[in-house]
């Protein structure tokens, strides 16, 4: 179970909640947990003493700054959120999403899961970072669930799909998509780029028009090969605006 | 959803846990907390302040002295358990568990799911009042989940089911199984004319031998009146025996 998606928990409040995460996880075979900007700091006591057979696992718990870094490394990033965010993204059901994640991991994928904070969820532009949404079908009067509830069910849905699935043989896709930090590349120069060219025209209409553009580039899953050229043509496309 | 499991909690240790639970089942649709000799009493302050958006729930817990009473009206108990226990009794995973809950649910039957106490999980003595045993599939190593971590993924489970499950006719069966209750008399009738009969023979062996035989018996589901004709043949039995 190399290869199971790490879990990422967006500005966590509660130590409370953090420890209940590490020990929601091993109970389903996850075992890298990484933490975006804690609230209180790490280490945390409060989080220590709720893992309880966790704690192996919030002893490596990596801290980063931002999502974007935290995802660095990752080939297929899904984001669980409650509410239906009308973005231009696959919406899985559980089941449906550990189906894809299955699929990513056959191909020697690696996967992360992203939890927004307690109260707000993650914010759109922590989503427009993920290649899929996963969302827990609840009780419309409660729909929020707890955040290491939300955990509990995502891992028990991993792993009764990492159990019941037969053992497929391993493929390597011929052109496997790139990890997401060569893509942040891509988005960064090309979004530098745009800038210089005014592509945005007003200021205020940027962060729609960028967030639906990255969404789009996201969703082709680019390999490595590709944003290479990609990132050539834009610095000739660069060049060009200079010219005339 | 009126009709919804009512969650059993026998011997809950921790407070928290129990407003944990009561959390989780709001998210779920499920509206009734029953507890069973609690360990720290009840009201429970560390519960209420755990709830949150279940206090509703925690407002209308009842508490019962035993499983037995606490299950009275149910027509069909399912114990969680993460151990196998190697009782003659189905053994279902959480969606088989549900598709058989849901499938009494639409005969109207109620039901409930009972869960033990955090350190042990239930006693033998425990599951032999139930009719199937669920168990939450997990990693081998760290199989024993949290009691509320329990109540989600069934609770989640649940939902899923009821959620998806197309509006099938209800359909009353012609001989519903009887309630809790009624199966306890006819046990508790059998129970006390067998040991006039001396039928155990020698006390050590009388607790397995009752397990077994109480375990067929509930198995059967008998309906009030098959009930009612079966005390009736135990009370002319016991008039035989006193006969000669």
């Amino acid at each position: 179970m190399e290869a199971a998606p790490v879990i990422i928990l967006v500005q966590p409040q509660m130590g409370e909640n953090i420890g209940a995460v590490a020990r929601a996880m091993v109970n389903f075979g996850l075992h890298e947990l990484r933490l975006v900007a804690p609230r209180d700091g790490w280490p945390n006591p409060q989080a220590e003493a709720m893992a309880t057979h966790g704690a192996e696992i919030i002893r490596h718990t990596k801290v980063y700054d931002t999502l974007t870094e935290a995802v660095a490394d990752r080939h297929y990033v899904v984001a669980s959120t409650a509410r239906d965010r009308r973005m231009n993204k696959p919406q899985f059901t559980p089941p449906e999403a550990m189906a894809e994640m299955g699929s990513q991991q056959q191909q020697g994928l690696k996967m992360a899961l992203v939890f927004g904070p307690e109260r707000s969820g993650l914010s759109n532009e922590d989503i427009a970072l993920c290649h899929a949404i996963v969302s827990i079908p609840a009780d419309p009067a409660h729909a929020s669930l707890n955040l290491a509830q939300s955990v509990v069910v995502l891992g028990y849905e991993w792993w009764q799909r990492a159990a019941s699935e037969s053992k497929k043989p391993l493929h390597e896709t011929e052109n496997p998509p790139a990890e997401h930090g060569e893509v942040q590349g891509l988005l960064d120069h090309l979004e530098a780029t745009l800038d210089k060219t005014y592509f945005f025209k007003r200021e205020e209409k940027k962060p729609r028009m960028w967030q639906n553009l990255r969404t789009t580039l996201l969703r082709a899953r680019f390999s490595s090969q590709e944003i290479h050229s990609l990132r050539g043509m834009i610095a000739a496309l660069e060049k060009g605006w200079r010219k005339p």
